[in-house]
């Protein structure tokens, strides 16, 4: 039971091939350039060093969001890309959720708040529960207020472990606050492939995969031009 | 300032370009082949697809020892061999240092003691005192018998946690004991090449590297072969 997962939704470009027993392969990169050429050779040389074709592969899972709205459409893409011919079934994981399931079995117990720097004064943002190695989802994604998020910490009365780009600017803008807080550091605090594989191995197990056709991107707020397009509409 | 980092001292091969400012590139493989088919062509694509070449690298670091006899020593040849031409300045790592610094701001407050199994009653071992970003070096790298490790992590009174490969022995083996002991979870239980590029680094400030021919491997034991021919030689 092979998984193949990629993830294009920041700025590091990752894949990782993982079974039931753990992790078979990973590469990331950061390089500058976009991930339009970076990720299919960085897929294709972790097959290849694994010695593993995409034949061999059983669920093709990729972050689908919330994330860069092109990174995470050229992530969409080429999974689509490469299950469709074959028929593989494909795995729509969420980026909030791929960071949080990695910390499962560590010192941690309270909630982990899962952010990404939506701009604007908002994040995108999901809460779980983690206790051992058991991670329970507490909200779905969405896109909140800075502001929102510190008076729904503050009501769980629990530590909270940030995680994810937008960690470091929810703990400074979320002091002074009631409840003990601590980013993660930098090993864990980003996005990877490896933690959208996990994912998808418990996707696979519920049955909750999809043909590659039904993939799309969730971007949890308009783009930037729909919005300005909105807006300009609006005005007229 | 670009540290290209490699491990082969288990069952995993790893390797990791990073600069100050964080991790360029990382690659890791676990295909059950022998790290000598496969460090080089991981180390290959992973300077490739992050377009750097060897001329830019500033360091060269190796995980020395303690581990596999052989894996050790093809890391540390392949290093010698990357290094050797270029006047490239190598970086001696201890393998149970660099599974240490990845932990560097977890909550974590404590002794981390970092293990690997020797077998015949022994774990090669090296204990840290880690309170949020700082990692001190409590004992040096040694071969120690659990029985001797229990008495004193004991005399320590402060909790432990544990990584390496003979973690999950070290936690069954020495229950009970009067000290909190928790098993690093998976992500963050084994030796990867990002962990021996971040010692290499401090190494590198501290002026503490070596020209490639002085590289050698740390065995902290006799192979099992010379063991044997003293044990005969003593016999006779």
């Amino acid at each position: 039971m092979n998984v193949l997962a990629l993830d294009t939704s920041a700025v590091t470009a990752s894949c990782a091939l993982i079974n039931e027993k753990g992790i078979l392969a990973q590469s990331e990169l950061r390089n500058g350039l976009t991930h339009s050429q970076t990720i299919l050779p960085l897929v294709t040389d972790m097959l290849k060093n694994a010695r593993i074709s995409l034949d061999e592969i059983d669920v093709l899972a990729v972050n689908v969001g919330p994330g860069s709205f092109t990174g995470v459409r050229i992530g969409v893409a080429a999974v689509k890309g490469l299950a469709f011919t074959r028929n593989i079934p494909c795995a729509a994981v969420s980026t909030l959720e791929s960071m949080v399931y990695p910390l499962a079995g560590l010192p941690i117990s309270g909630i982990v708040c899962a952010v990404m720097d939506a701009r604007r004064g908002q994040v995108y943002n999901a809460l779980f529960s983690v206790e051992g190695d058991s991670v329970q989802r507490v909200t779905p994604d969405r896109a909140i207020s800075i502001e929102d998020l510190k008076k729904e910490l503050e009501n769980t009365k629990k530590s909270v472990f940030l995680v994810g780009d937008g960690a470091d600017l929810c703990y400074n803008t979320l002091q002074p606050i009631a409840i003990p807080l601590t980013v993660a550091p930098d090993p864990l605090k980003y996005q990877h492939a490896v933690g959208t594989a996990l994912v998808a191995l418990q996707l696979y197990e519920k049955g909750e995969t999809c043909p590659a056709e039904q993939l799309i991107p969730v971007y949890l707020r308009l783009p930037q031009a729909e919005r300005e397009l909105k807006a300009k509409q609006n005005a007229e």
